[in-house]
């Protein structure tokens, strides 16, 4: 008997009538004749709720403590879900993250999962049972509740599935498919039937806000394959991720995203020394602040500077600007700008590895828009570019048409994968 | 250093602001010098909104998925108050039932405290914290999260006010002392500077709304100095509950309770014959039903019948009607009726033992208020009278005159008790 893995996330268990449904898309998959184990974030709002009761107490809260009490939400919706489950005539049983076996480093709102002790899931499955498993959670030593940070759901869902060597990890939220473009943006985006980890990965982080990238990169590591699927529309089998070697690439370009969320710092004038770089570096990592997109000028010869431009996300910059100063005395910079009015453009896909010119044809899509382009960064199977914010659906539209993202499939499965 | 626990109920908790007050009442406490162990219900309205989610799902929710669901409650509650300790700048740390090591027999909604592993709760007083434990939940064998049904924060309290040998167990909640009677209806009421175990037993099995029986009887056991306070008012220092033997008894009855929670049932025409009454209340025992008071009259010769009247809880009607004809067929009854028309009027006081006319005392009082008593029932420190509900109020007032429940204090402390 094969082991699937559901994941639904807070959207798809919002209120009673949709924990019914979601009892009902796990019954589903069990009279197919699989073993099924349901991953459940937090009610709707509910971590919003917990966090907001955090705050009217401290403004910093103990990491300790918030685990304590976020992770009573998917405590509360996987006991409803069971309940559910049990009044539709399956039987089921909830387990928390400690009582799943899900360990994770002693750390607290950040944990990652380091082993999953299956043998009770195994033991409620064999006996039947639907088994519904808090996501976000994990117990370490000593035992405390952690929790796993952002994603969390997604990953225990992808970490589960890989322990328990199950076919497939479906996971359910209120978007469809992963799609060739945002479908609110342009209208003639495709829903794309398979896509490869590499590129759900590029996809995932330049904005598509399908799935945590955390979850890709473990299913990638395990070639566990996942399903994108809709709670609402539980006939769809939604979105297939694979690895690339088992996909057959009918274009170069299988996707497009546009993320509005970062800001571009520029510092002007460094001081070209070996060295300044690194520890300018250094520091916004010591900060915690994620760099994406990083532009270094050319040195001018007559006064030995130059210009570095770097983005971060928007919700970093009040870190920033608490180390500027630090940074100052790093660099000597003759100024530091922030501009967020940008958006970056990203087309994606595995086939441009070995197919030249899909830069140049970025570039002069844009460029017939009247678009200019302020930055660029690539990787082996995606390309961006940072434009001014206005630009986005101008962008979006020209690109999707510019590489056939809005007509016919742009990936199929190759020869006979197995069911999944 | 001595160990105080203290239990804070729902409206205690209800919202971040009661919190704050009951942080500060804890850190009171410690800063006397004491090591405090704290126990939380759930916030407020909570469990009730916990309860009707399972029911907008189940008509009858698995009783495991129930308690999953309802420990949530406390686990919330407990992190907020950690949070706010630590805010007000003292060391804090939260502790499930199950990292608290409260173990229970293996039975959800119901469980009872099996024993209490107190190496953790200790460890962190050792290290200065003030320790919060959810209270109403503790773990069995397996990992199974199990709950102690109605007042059971209560009894987590006293029993973890046992097991660390503390030196007081404080249960704070909206209500300030115990009375002498119920101050809402005598003004003149006074509160009990102290009551014994047993009188407390008495007054919260007839409707005292105070305490939890099961913890004053765990309290009584283990001889635990209980204190009933106010959590709004921090400075009154309530009621102390210790044993009868440390008491010094100025009056015969200590206190009054009337109960409308009861229906008496009468059924007519019992065939006298031996084993009947046995059968019947049997029957009602396989039922789950508990029965208060108990009268059976004289068998009359020419038929060879007598009546039994009892009373029940008036939540139990339900369960009792569906088994009315399961009671025919044992006893054959000419007639079963329910008379819901009723008060139980109460005085207790361990003075009463040996002092002899009280009964006739309370009869002669109800009597001159013309007031007809419909049964009687009587323990060593308790005279209950069943009589129209009509009359609960003036009955408790005379009594409340003729006992002196409302002049000068009932008992004190007798001799040098240490400080509780």
């Amino acid at each position: 008997m094969s082991i699937i893995v559901q994941k639904f996330g807070g959207t798809s268990v919002a209120d009673t009538e949709k924990i019914r449904n979601v009892a009902h898309a796990a019954i589903l998959e069990k009279e197919l004749g699989n073993d099924v184990v349901v991953v459940v974030s937090a009610m709707g709002h509910t971590t919003d709720g917990l966090i907001k009761l955090a705050h009217e107490l401290s403004s910093h809260p103990s990491e300790r403590e918030m685990d304590m009490l976020m992770s009573t939400g998917e405590q509360v919706s996987m006991s409803l879900l069971a309940m559910a489950i049990q009044e539709q005539g399956h039987d089921s049983i909830s387990l928390t993250g400690a009582q799943a076996g899900i360990k994770t480093e002693p750390a607290h709102m950040c944990a990652r999962i380091i082993d999953i002790d299956t043998t009770r899931i195994n033991k409620h499955l064999k006996e039947g049972k639907i088994v519904i498993v808090a996501g976000f959670q994990g117990i370490c030593e000593g035992n405390e509740i952690t929790t796993l940070g952002r994603g969390g759901s997604d990953t225990t869902a992808v970490a589960l599935a890989c322990a328990l060597k199950a076919k497939r990890c479906d996971i359910y939220s209120d978007v469809e498919a992963v799609y060739t473009a945002d479908p609110r943006v342009i209208k003639t985006a495709q829903k794309l039937k398979v896509i490869s980890y590499e590129e759900m990965l590029e996809l995932a982080r330049v904005g598509a806000n399908v799935l945590h990238p955390r979850s890709v990169e473990t299913a990638m590591l395990n070639d566990m394959p996942m399903r994108v699927r809709s709670s609402f529309k539980l006939d769809d089998v939604g979105t297939l991720i694979i690895g690339a070697d088992k996909m057959e690439l009918n274009k170069p370009v299988t996707g497009l995203a546009c993320d509005t969320s970062q800001v571009r710092i520029i510092i002007c004038d460094v001081q070209d020394k070996p060295g300044n770089a690194a520890r300018l570096f250094n520091l916004l990592a010591d900060n915690n602040l994620s760099v994406d997109m990083i532009i270094q000028s050319y040195a001018r010869k007559a006064t030995n500077t130059n210009d570095i431009a770097f983005t971060i996300s928007k919700n970093d910059l009040d870190k920033f600007n608490s180390i500027k100063d630090k940074i100052n005395e790093i660099v000597n910079a003759s100024n530091i700008f922030v501009d967020d009015d940008i958006v970056k453009v990203s087309v994606v896909g595995a086939g441009m590895i070995d197919r030249p010119g899909i830069a140049a044809k970025m570039f002069d899509t844009l460029a017939r828009e009247n678009i200019n382009i302020k930055m660029i960064s690539t990787s082996e199977i995606k390309i961006s570019c940072l434009a001014e914010k206005k630009y986005s659906d101008a962008a979006a539209r020209a690109l999707c048409k510019a590489f056939e993202l809005d007509g016919a499939s742009v990936a199929d499965v190759k020869g006979d994968l197995p069911d999944v």
